[in-house]
């Protein structure tokens, strides 16, 4: 077995790090591992990733994203303070309307992705990637002159993703969500348990959200869905690294950190630079796209045997004798067998058909830049 | 076992968390457990924790605790703003001192309780405990109008602690650290390695804390202390739960929170709220010591044979038939032979004596409220 990932490491549980609402009912139901995200446990093997993999794809799984905290933000001041925060333009976001949002700081730095979700004029919800943005709100707010309140709420989210999960919340919750378009979300009762839901996730599949509101009723929603799921072919499960990186979807830390900006990362979309609202960053990253940037992430497909595991560290990419970047996220795809990727690379090397060398856990290996997203499921139907 | 404990849960490394500088060093040396902490692996386990105890208070132990982030701040206005995050006076706070330091926001609520080192009349390091402290303090600064620079510098600390660690650090670092004064700190290289070496440490023994400035330098910094130590007993470990426990030190989450105030936790020396420089949570903090606080966090004796594993959830205490606060913290000290424990309580049951009941993990036990820290050298050596 490659270094990386011989060893068998056991996270102790304690109080330093908070249980999720659903943990008694993960490890009923067969959680094997767990991982640390938002100081928080959340299960992150069910025995066997690749069935996981199968499990999404085919049918559904439940997911213990619990981690994914809100930092909620509400006053009368809310959506202008919101708006300082986001480089996008929350004038476009309806109340009942998600959007993804890539939080900067000064330096134009990505600090968060979170999903915000509008639930009013002045009620904003940002579900989290790992890192203390309650922290860095309320730090902002210290001298904003602003009438706002920053808290962190008692609401725990759950992803229900597949292509049956569309089913599988009709079962639960009729229309209102089942209807639901892309990026909107409802309010609702199930149970006597209050939810918000949203079509969003973290798969390119189908998928919904389920954000719990009362962390006492964490066993009860579990097992309500994973029985009315079993019809379905409902599984419990984790977020797929091999769904996620097919669908070239980034993951906070490893693809992206505060030492990354917005247009180094093709998220050029997500930053509404002309627009006449001000926010955190704005003149940073305006200067960073006059400049144009230095590297740039792209897909790789990795040549060689099947990788066993994921990347454990950045492995080195290299050409013309020289460390050019670095591979961030890797996994062999059963589904396209192929060993895909992300990577930084130096922008002379950004370009689709350039071939280098990635230093891995399992040796040298050749490596071509490719287009993103790796799965597309649109291209599969027609060359099928 | 109990049901707390008996899941072995491994956490697959991954890139979304850091490795530390020693993470080779500490797997080579036997690391059988890591966690996650300031989204950074941190060995907690080398095979026996009572072992560990052991050799921390009669040897020494080293302990890589590089998921002990930095914040650095310097610029011209440093210390105005650190002022500014500090309910501690800082002018109290000469170069080449360490404080250790409460960090509070508007509401007065704890945000971490890092050591402060400050390394010049504008350069400081806060070195914390698990929280974005990086992205408050920046979230802090948009609007301060202040010139400060806020980073998360290449420093990655080991603990080297136990009563003999004063010989260790002579033999390694000579007198420049062995004369140190507890909470002072020096400057120095070591084979062309960039250190900062203080007296300070996460367990009431005599310690140093080591911050390698150049993450590239881990693997031969550690075998170079572990070669040196080797004559003294020195051993890889991790920092002792116990020990730490029986000095009545708080982990932040565990014990204290954003929930919590400095004043419930007993911590009003570390809060210089009579002096004139303003703070963040300066008045929150006033109408609190007016007010008097509605709960206290005391030390606890639970009955019983001793805990086979520390709490892995907050355990309700009770009297008089109500909830009446929760143990944050609770392990069996092999040396007091006792089950010694920190909570939280209503105030009306925090006198020294009382007595109530847990709902521990192994069943309803008794309890006995008991002066901090359970261990004191000084009554041991008195008594003996």
């Amino acid at each position: 077995m490659a270094k990386d990932t011989q060893n068998t490491d056991a996270v102790g549980f304690g109080t330093q790090i908070r249980k999720s609402p659903y943990f008694d009912a993960t490890m009923r139901w067969g959680a094997a591992g767990y991982s640390v995200y938002n100081h928080m446990y959340i299960p992150r093997d069910f025995g066997d990733p690749v069935q996981n993999f199968w499990n999404l794809v085919n049918d559904a799984i439940l997911c213990d994203v619990a981690v994914e905290r809100q930092v909620e933000i509400t006053g009368p001041d809310a959506s202008r303070f919101v708006q300082m925060l986001s480089p996008r333009d929350i004038s476009k976001c309806a109340v009942g309307q998600c959007k993804y949002v890539i939080l900067t700081n000064e330096k134009g730095g990505v600090l968060n992705d979170p999903v915000m979700l509008r639930l009013g004029e002045n009620h904003f919800w940002f579900s989290l990637a790992d890192s203390d943005i309650l922290f860095w709100a309320q730090g902002v707010a210290v001298n904003a002159g602003m009438d706002v309140t920053i808290t962190e709420p008692d609401v725990s989210p759950l992803q229900l993703q597949g292509p049956r999960s569309g089913e599988i919340a009709h079962a639960l919750f009729g229309d209102v969500v089942s209807d639901l378009r892309y990026y909107w979300l409802a309010e609702l009762e199930f149970e006597g348990i209050p939810l918000v839901v949203s079509r969003t996730g973290w798969s390119s599949e189908l998928g919904y959200e389920i954000y719990l509101r009362d962390g006492s009723k964490g066993d009860q929603l579990w097992e309500a869905i994973m029985k009315a799921g079993a019809p379905f072919g409902l599984k419990p499960g984790h977020t797929s690294s091999i769904r996620r990186i097919e669908g070239g979807m980034l993951s906070y830390h490893a693809d992206m950190d505060i030492n990354t900006n917005p247009f180094e990362l093709g998220l050029d979309r997500l930053i509404d630079l002309d627009m006449d609202a001000d926010f955190i960053g704005k003149a940073a990253l305006t200067k960073i796209r006059q400049h144009g940037v230095t590297r740039k992430q792209v897909g790789l497909v990795i040549d060689g045997a099947p990788l066993a595991a994921s990347n454990t560290t950045f492995w080195p990419v290299e050409s013309d004798g020289k460390v050019i970047g670095k591979v961030t996220s890797a996994i062999y795809s059963p589904r396209l067998e192929q060993n895909i990727a992300l990577a930084m690379l130096d922008i002379a090397y950004a370009d689709n058909g350039t071939q280098a060398f990635a230093e891995t856990s399992v040796g040298r290996l050749p490596v071509t830049v490719v287009p993103k997203p790796f799965y597309d499921p649109k291209k599969q139907l027609a060359s099928s």
